[in-house]
């Protein structure tokens, strides 16, 4: 059902210093660097084997990104997994009772279908459960 | 240089009661439950594509472990990265001033060299660097 590490966010305060530390000290690979979300978040996307590294860069103090930098500090923000199908992962955590965010998939702008977990229900971990647009 | 995510270490009070979670509401597939670092820990390891997730269960309130969920509360403990070389990696990371918790690399009894990054150098992230036993 889960099928990959799509990507872990780490939320940073900002994107430049941090690729100091993750692209020169650790020795990651950048991709690019792309606005996301309207606007609200600036991504650094790393690849890693399967997966990617995002480190994500709030640019609206009063979105979630920027009150939980503010509250938390830098650090992992989210584990987005793979999933086949995101309506059957969605209503089975539904059966078992579990905090969702979004209790149906958003769909962004390249027809990607996403919805978050409440950290509550996942002891601790804000979840992202993605599934690929069909055929690719 | 850095290869793969080798595994996710979620910091948990009860490794039964977060697998209702994990297992039963998320859909993972837990493999085994091991005692670790000589009785410490207790870890479950649940495959995800080609990394794990393992949730940590502290068995010594006074262990690094014990203290960080006693003090952050459940949540992402650490994220463990694959490295080609650990000893270059480390050596890498000390050139461009990184606080590192082993300055060399520790070998666990199956003879796996790791050794961690200091989360005030890697932007609040605990990082773990691991090479697989020659030939492995």
């Amino acid at each position: 059902m889960i099928a990959r590490i799509d990507h872990i966010g780490i939320a940073i305060q900002n994107i430049n210093d941090a690729l100091k530390f993750f692209e020169d000290a650790l020795g990651m690979k950048l991709d690019h660097i792309a606005s996301e979300e309207g606007g609200r978040t600036k991504v650094a996307f790393m690849p890693v084997g399967s997966s990617d590294v995002e480190l994500v860069e709030p640019q609206d103090a009063e979105s979630g990104l920027g009150k939980f930098l503010a509250k938390r500090g830098e650090g992992v923000h989210h584990i987005c997994f793979e999933v086949d199908d995101i309506n059957a992962a969605l209503a089975r955590l539904k059966e078992h009772g579990a905090q969702l965010i979004d209790e149906t998939p958003r769909t962004n702008a390249s027809g990607m279908q996403y919805a978050f977990i409440h950290p509550k229900s996942a002891h601790g971990v804000l979840i992202e459960l993605y599934q690929r647009p069909n055929g690719k």
